[in-house]
């Protein structure tokens, strides 16, 4: 969707560069927290993430999105029960989000030294 | 998995006709809880059905699932951004489960006079 | 609410026994897919665990319920942000589910050996 | 939590503006999806905003935040079972992050001529 084209464009007072963050931000936001505690195994992991990806296609000013849930965590489980529930270190999303003539790119990644699944801004590209 | 095979047996203090819908509640409750808010339009509604269906099948005591997203809500939004958010009274579900010798056929269901998406108790087969 | 105005009833082909584990069935694994994955700090812990009870309370057939969220791992955590996500370990739950003359006590409790958050039937009582 | 002490600062390719924003589109991303689905009536209704508001002050860089659950909602359900499940329009969010320099002050607000609950930058506060 073209920023000239965005229906919400007057409730917003930022550049098109925040603009951008602040939608990839939500859309990184809204894959945790909608999809955490989902049951996986080796079985369904390959179709969560293709829900999850098509979920955030449809979202506003989303270029492209890739997810991949880490099958380490799912091959390991021990649980009597053979799945586990979805959670955020396992989630490893990569985004990118448009808006009018700035580009952003973000990710959600587990980051091993903070101990914290980590949603971050790879780069902001914007025109001068 | 055969009720033999059960390796949370020893936790349960009731009949298998009633561990059955017990079954059966769990998923449907989880179904609802999980899913709802999740972002949909035409584009992406065949994927999260298969989503919903395949992270049932991997849940124990799961013998058949079948999701459906009514498209009439799909399609009628006026929302200016073109999706909607998942809600309960899209939702038809049917789920039976087994455990032992007794099935229990559940379903999720919006139902008009009730305005409520209800969760209900089709049948409940079990040896006397 | 007693079963003689369950505005539903009609819907229902099962016990009195029947549906009350089916209605605690729905409410534990409602409380685990709606909470799992929400913020959880010392500082908000005991309004995480109110909140999660008032919204069983007011769901239908409830006659008690009790959240307790793990401070175990509140406390422990090694995150970077200082704070964890909220996950099915951590959760311990006891609900009692009325129906008519049935009465379901359930719980939620993460099970070592099993390695699993076990959503399970402590009794059932219903009249002869 | 200022900026000079982020443990995740060298992740992030972008402006403390940019930042701010992109950690209020996160924190309103993760509200919505979080608890979007709860139950709620009159009786529960200010324990879940003060739930959702601590959970949200627990996350790092929140400088304040308020949420309200429209009441006319929660109160006008003709549903069978007398409560509603959480939806998007019924949800009232202002956000302030603060990082660094940069201060964003963001909402959530069902907007009617969008037909949406639209989430927004009101404003950005970034030294020169």
């Amino acid at each position: 969707m073209p920023e000239a084209e965005d229906p919400g464009r007057k409730y917003f007072n930022c550049t098109e560069a925040e603009r951008a963050v602040f939608e990839a931000g939500i859309k990184l936001g809204s894959i945790y927290h909608q999809y955490v505690g989902a049951p996986v195994t080796e079985a369904n992991v390959a179709t969560l993430e293709k829900a999850i990806e098509d979920g955030a296609r449809v979202q506003p000013f989303v270029e492209d999105v890739r997810v991949r849930i880490d099958r380490k965590y799912v091959r390991k489980t021990k649980s009597a029960y053979k799945y586990v529930s979805l959670k955020g270190e396992m989630l490893d999303v990569e985004l990118t989000v448009r808006y009018g003539g700035a580009r952003a790119r973000c990710a959600l990644k587990y980051v091993e030294d903070l101990d914290y699944p980590l949603m971050h801004v790879l780069s902001v590209d914007a025109p001068h």
